[in-house]
């Protein structure tokens, strides 16, 4: 297939009037369209108005897309032990995959290729079998909860793990490698050191990551810190989980040495803004992560915290938080969360050659109108795609080769999603 | 006319399986949809998944229009003085005429029907025809600028204060009252204190509002300050712009005696978070005006500065940036924003019966889809509308009771706007 329109290769590269041919599951030239066209003469062409990398959602949580917006204006402790927990717990098989499938199709239709995804402690397995299905590149992984959990909710700890190690060997690498498993211990409150060093012990025997909530919130690191004498991120690293192969949410409420051990270890960090600002977490700092080295991603976050999963939005928040936080409007500029929404996702997901347009890299491509009045005129592309465009711009999203979505998804039947959503949010929450 | 749907009345009511009857310019009856199919058998019968009240864009500047995203990540002086004020100061009749149009445009299409807008100093009567045209309901103002502005945009006083006379007896009360005139200072740094009283006596003379910046930014507070040993707005009020007449956009950086001088006199504020954000401005203590009983609208202010009008978006944001600022995810829940965005900003811009659907209020009325991925579930209305909702899901706007959007705009050529704005653009900025 031969796309055509202005390029954005990555977040400093334009290539106006043209085009990106793909082969298989691979990018196989970028260039000018003319030249293209010569090259490539047999290709099917598709022309659309912007063509951009597939942005990386790096912190969601697919499965609780029954509850978008259940527990809006209230406070965290409610909204968490009131509402999302008891909603994961009453969840069966059937409810889990259709809320899967319906934060999947919400990622893809609003240009989302790659997700790192926090399901849940049940039924995985759903979820994992909805990315195959509606074909999302993805870093999945079952929730951990072996402590201060509520009753549906808690397992065993050798258990929990062992049902961890079961999806790893069924699931990493599933789909041709675009599904990958992620060990996911929800955060540490909800966690033994058992559970921790555990799925330490796990991500290194099957070479997969870690994902985990850190410092969202200032209670939770009071927790942390009344139990073990330590800060949230200084107990995470003692129990192993940090490191390249370590994504941790949020990092809102860190001190300096904390700061210090993300960056030394490498560690990935991922920024959900609109989720702080409405629960209320406090702000992140992330232009100091930033300068200190550490790779920071963009994520929604859940539906009942956002209530939105497009990465256009998040984008825009994450300048917009930045810059005010700052008090200084050059912070965070538009090139920054460009890079933070694709190729810094694409590295902490684990995933190589994910998120520009070059040649031999995976093709995870997003296509955009920019036919609208809200898009009239555009100064400025990139700045355009940051701070004015929407999930809703995206006419058409492919990942590995494969077209996901083309002004409709393709790989599963949307309609039927929303309308089996609509009914199972009724009995879940 | 009979529009059907799930009719939201207020920030309060909402009407499952209602209808909205309208006749001429206003509502003559809201209720049960089955009754009132009964009861007005002959009206042409239109149904949509949601009716709400035609949101308030309380402070705007569709005549930036043609500057979308000029100056992103840019310091604010450089902002205003670089890209800005030069734009407007370059722009001649056709462009002020089409950046309007655009401007009222992307309003209509994103759910405003009714709009205070910060116009130019030069060529304001070709903003004015356009909002007559695109028949937009709006409060609109040529701008006065005494000093310390740039080559173009200053003027003679009293030239300037007649020049506002002579608008006030062409427009104020044009387009069968859908528009009215706002005396418009552009803030007090830009304007004498012979051209604020000015400012005072013109609008009493003719019972007109007045529309003002005030306290958006530190150093324009301090060049108050310096000047009349005054805050901005005790110094406002010195001149007599204070009171129910008087609209002033922003107002971040306030004291205890100017909150209480906003809330005695009566005076309506705009906050404006996306603006206050993107040009790091700060965040206005919304909450605490409210609890003082000051009438607390919404606005996008202008496209150079957020880069989008849209009024979900700017409700999201409102509340998101209320609920971080006080760490408190119970603050500005979504009833208290979508009153902002409605009823206030209509009391704001003096409009009555405006802002709410009920019977012999104005048919201000915008018809909504939810047949989207991203708005399933919907558990409560009135948080899916702030929290989830966009401009985009607007398929019918309505002002008085004349059709404005139906898919597309009704009453001028959208595509045609579109296409000589791009044009414009190039050569303004």
């Amino acid at each position: 297939m031969l796309l055509s329109g202005t390029v954005v290769v990555d977040a400093s590269t334009v290539i106006e009037s043209g085009a990106v041919v793909v082969e298989n599951e691979r990018i196989v030239a970028v260039g000018d369209c003319g030249d293209l066209l010569e090259r490539y003469p047999e290709h099917e062409h598709r022309a659309f108005d912007v063509l951009m990398p597939g942005l990386v959602g790096a912190h969601v949580h697919s499965v609780q897309s029954l509850g978008r917006g259940i527990a809006d204006d209230t406070a965290l402790l409610e909204w968490l032990y009131e509402h999302v927990l008891p909603m994961e717990a009453g969840m069966g098989p059937e409810a889990m995959e259709v809320a899967a499938l319906l934060g999947y199709l919400e990622l893809i239709e609003s240009g989302v290729t790659t997700c790192i995804d926090h399901l849940s402690v049940s039924h995985a397995d759903r979820a994992f079998e909805a990315a195959r299905e509606v074909g999302i590149r993805g870093l999945l992984g079952k929730v951990l909860m072996d402590k201060d959990a509520p009753e549906g909710l808690r397992e065993d700890t050798d258990a929990a793990l062992t049902k961890s190690e079961r999806l790893i060997e069924r699931y990493d690498g599933a789909n041709d490698g675009r599904i990958r498993y992620a060990v996911t211990p929800r955060f540490a409150v909800s966690c033994t050191e058992d559970c921790l060093r555990g799925a330490r012990a796990l991500a290194d025997e099957y070479g997969v990551r870690v994902h985990v909530h850190a410092s969202e919130n200032r209670d939770e690191c009071a927790a942390v810190r009344d139990e073990t004498g330590m800060e949230n991120v200084e107990w995470l690293h003692e129990v192993g989980l940090t490191g390249p192969d370590c994504v941790l949410a949020h990092c809102v409420h860190t001190n300096e040495h904390e700061r210090e051990l993300l960056a030394e270890t490498g560690t990935h960090v991922v920024h959900c803004p609109s989720s702080n600002m409405k629960l209320a977490s406090g702000i992140a700092p992330v232009e100091e992560y930033v300068d200190r080295g550490v790779n920071v991603a963009l994520g929604n976050d859940g539906p009942p915290c956002n209530n939105t999963l497009d990465p256009y939005t998040e984008m825009r928040q994450a300048s917009l938080l930045g810059k005010v936080d700052a008090l200084d409007p050059t912070s965070l500029p538009a090139r920054t969360v460009f890079e933070m929404a694709t190729v810094n996702g694409a590295r902490a997901a684990g995933f190589k050659r994910v998120g520009e347009l070059r040649e031999g890299w995976r093709a995870d491509i997003v296509g955009l109108t920019t036919d609208l009045t809200r898009a009239t005129p555009i100064h400025d592309l990139l700045s355009h795609l940051v701070f004015a465009a929407h999930g809703d711009d995206v006419r058409f999203t492919m990942v590995d080769g494969e077209v996901l979505y083309d002004d409709e998804a393709t790989t599963v039947d949307a309609e039927a999603v929303r309308k089996r959503a609509t009914e199972l949010a009724k009995t879940v929450v």
